[in-house]
């Protein structure tokens, strides 16, 4: 049975993963009989919104304490991930994607991982192991294939033309406009991306499909 | 198009909604078509967990606040709910179903509503307009069912065996054991529940298959 590591960013989308996103990651995973382990960074978020009011407040909260709600305490903390003990790697989105994972919310196209997460994620892609990103987490394979050299690797982040998409393309990668329900595959480079939320009006059915549609091409890789 | 009332208690099994429960709610209305409006009490949380450590904090959180990081910002206070509006109202299950919408975690077998919840169910119950819930939630149409003197009204919590399946049989209801991946409907009261996460080691697939036969269920209701 394959294995892989989900990586939460926290949760709820406006500081965190988003949780639709993280929760369909899980039952598409479960789906289609691939075991995971969620991991999460074990230090505090960004910032943390009020999500009624859409405003930050001035408390502070874990990622990891936050994220384990969506992995009902299952969880680990990111600097113990081995890559030699899974065969892929998942990231769901939510703005935790730029804030607690990358700088992109503070640096813009200056960001860079966290230096977890890029021990976290690097071992994977020198691997050629898959690694699958929801939303805004494309930000991360567009990050770590900078770190290696690579150019005009496919990723997508939905329709485009955000600050987010002219990032990848500034970063040397390439961004492929893709539809809700679909993933966008780099074949050789084994990333997967797949918009989900990056559509904000998308319903949680089409959300759904976004995720099943990245599992999909999880799967096809891990055989 | 059919439009339901989905009641959340929080974000968080520990002290609120169970999260996979909440999130393969909205997935399978959306995939039925049915419309929906999430609401949750404006209230301070009974407690809050620390779901990483499975402790309690010294934190407080309001329940419509951490509802809200589900619902993506699109919540609204329980006590502006207007069962004219709704054809059915759905609760997810979590023990905020017990710590947050009912007092059964402190109470045992004395529980009753809160009053903000129960002033918005009866009007669906009185009106034998569609009543569902989740998990630890039937426990809320074991209440309403008791509060206009019906017996005997068939309701699952699983296998069967816990407290919460002794309080439904002391309330003079009926509780049916119930696979995981079934709905239990009572079709004379219009009652539907679901064990999802009552089966505690249930996988994410599987509590999916659950709260998808609840709102199968439902969805037979509305036509």
């Amino acid at each position: 049975m394959s294995k892989v590591a989900v990586v939460l960013s926290g949760c709820g989308f406006l500081d965190g993963a988003e949780i639709t996103e993280a929760v369909s990651t899980l039952v598409c995973l479960s789906q289609a009989g691939i075991a995971y382990q969620c991991y999460a960074p074990d230090r505090n978020q960004m910032h943390v919104v009020d999500h009624a009011r859409g405003a930050p407040t001035d408390e502070q909260r874990n990622v990891l304490a936050e994220a384990a709600r969506i992995a009902r305490g299952d969880i680990r903390p990111l600097t113990v991930l081995d890559e030699a003990s899974y065969d892929a790697i998942v990231f769901p989105g939510g703005f935790g994607a730029a804030k607690n994972l990358t700088t992109f919310a503070q640096d813009g196209q200056a960001a860079r991982m966290h230096d977890d997460v890029k021990a976290a994620v690097m071992p994977f892609v020198t691997a050629a192991k898959p690694v699958v990103t929801l939303c805004a987490a494309p930000l991360i394979l567009a990050l770590a294939a900078r770190e290696i050299g690579l150019r005009g690797v496919r990723i997508t982040l939905g329709a485009g033309g955000e600050p987010l998409a002219e990032a990848i393309a500034a970063w040397g990668q390439t961004h492929v406009p893709t539809p809700v329900d679909a993933a966008c595959v780099d074949e050789e480079r084994r990333f997967v991306s797949a918009p989900a939320y990056m559509y904000g009006e998308a319903s949680p059915a089409e959300v759904f499909a976004s995720v099943k549609a990245a599992i999909a091409a999880l799967g096809g890789f891990l055989g």
